[in-house]
């Protein structure tokens, strides 16, 4: 488990780092992102927030874009942004931007081509939070959330494994991605023709069935343009109140899909996971 | 005067918004972007900040990287971010990317071939501020800042013009451009080989001879790449100190030249701001 130094910034008196390494998992050579806030400086063990991104992003986006830093160092969180897909020349890809590089959508492929690199569940869940705790002096305290199929992916991620994960948050997640063009586009590709299959991969079957409930915090923009589409958090509504669910809900008059907008509420999201992350 | 708008986000409760325009000075169409603070909403006319980016940069890069819109919608002011030259297929350019498009140096280009479009100076000066005080309920109350060049040009446009502007702060500037391999160059092609005519663009030069001293700040990362080589300070500071002229700096250890400095200390430049605008 070796990791190589890409970039060093100084950030809101803690560092933002950028490294690459060999993925198991993925198979191929990958990137992340690590915020370090300045309290790690004194042997101190900060919890971990992990970070996914949205179609067509990087580690980069949330990094350079939603001001979490300020929060991170104020708070003592470590920001963790994986990249979106495997990468690569050998990586399978497709040229439209919403399948294959960039659009991983956080699932373990099991159809060809994709299946010999696509596993981005088993690299979040598993091999990512292994290597950044055997890294860096980080606790086994971790939260997680995203952006749109970020979002998916967090709150996906965090259902299914509820004893890893204190808290999940979401801005504009693809919420039902079994009824929406994104989700069903991408599931067939990567988990093929059989519905069965997609159900463990979408947030409002999750969200209806789960057992075991980790606090859910999602925001959504009312004018965001995929809303209607693609987003549907009215499924989610439907399957936490169904289920009880701890599910705190926004909807935010005139915010669009931007990081405008994850900028705007960053904040709210980090106090609500360093609120559960340190219970 | 009229102005075409290209994108509207919202963004702490206010609005980010794009605009087109045909500018007179610069005998091009000019792109700008603005953040309009959730106060304008109400009626009241608030003040606005300019900011300066740096080489290579457009509108985009403060609006997206550097959390400003924050404390801009908390204290109550605008933020107008120009483009960094003329732009087009029929204005001049150099393949480098320290000359030509996106590198004007906010100067009044005399030599050919750049003085057909390379008016910067006069753009932000006096066409702009026009511009935006017919189109926006902004008030006449104006500051200036920047980045990199774009701080060289915050610091000679506000010491040029102290009627104009009621305070100054740059991030990294070019402080002593007759002196800096960016400047050398940029000036020999925009103002000629006689250097008696780069100095009233050099704000180490301006600093020494000012009459009305408009207060100002000035932030610069310790890690910087370009300290010693391009940006000296220290210019800066003999200049200040002879003339005992109002200039609050500070060096800041492990800082860089990136936009996660700027991020980490914007709030304070805002503050510094309002301070002075309010007066």
């Amino acid at each position: 488990m070796s990791i190589e130094n890409i970039s060093v910034n100084k950030s809101f008196g803690g560092w933002h780092k950028q490294y690459s390494h060999h993925s198991k998992s993925l198979n191929c050579s990958m990137q992340f992102a690590i915020y370090l806030p300045p309290q790690m400086g004194s042997g101190t063990k900060v919890p971990v927030l992990y970070w996914l991104s949205g179609l067509t992003c990087t580690d980069e986006n949330v990094m350079q874009k939603s001001g979490i830093q300020r929060i991170a160092a104020e708070l003592g969180i470590a920001i963790v942004a994986p990249d979106t897909s495997p990468r690569g020349e050998d990586v399978a890809d497709d040229a439209a931007y919403d399948l294959g590089q960039g659009a991983g959508f956080y699932v373990n492929a099991t159809e060809m081509p994709w299946s010999k690199h696509y596993q981005m569940y088993d690299y979040v869940v598993n091999e990512l939070p292994e290597l950044i705790e055997a890294s860096f002096p980080v606790s086994d305290k971790r939260a997680i959330s995203g952006h749109s199929m970020g979002g998916l992916g967090a709150l996906n991620i965090g259902m299914l494994n509820p004893e890893r994960y204190s808290s999940i948050s979401a801005f504009s997640p693809i919420s039902n991605p079994v009824n929406s063009p994104w989700g069903q586009k991408a599931f067939t590709a990567y988990l093929g023709e059989d519905k069965a299959n997609w159900l463990n991969y979408d947030p409002s079957e999750l969200m209806k069935r789960a057992t075991e409930l980790v606090p859910a915090k999602v925001d959504q923009g009312e004018s965001d343009n995929f809303l209607v589409e693609q987003l549907k958090p009215e499924a989610l509504l439907a399957a936490a109140e169904s289920n009880d669910y701890p599910l705190m809900y926004q909807l935010h008059e005139g915010y669009d899909h931007s990081y405008y907008f994850i900028a705007s509420f960053i904040e709210e999201h980090l106090r609500f996971h360093a609120k559960h992350l340190s219970q």
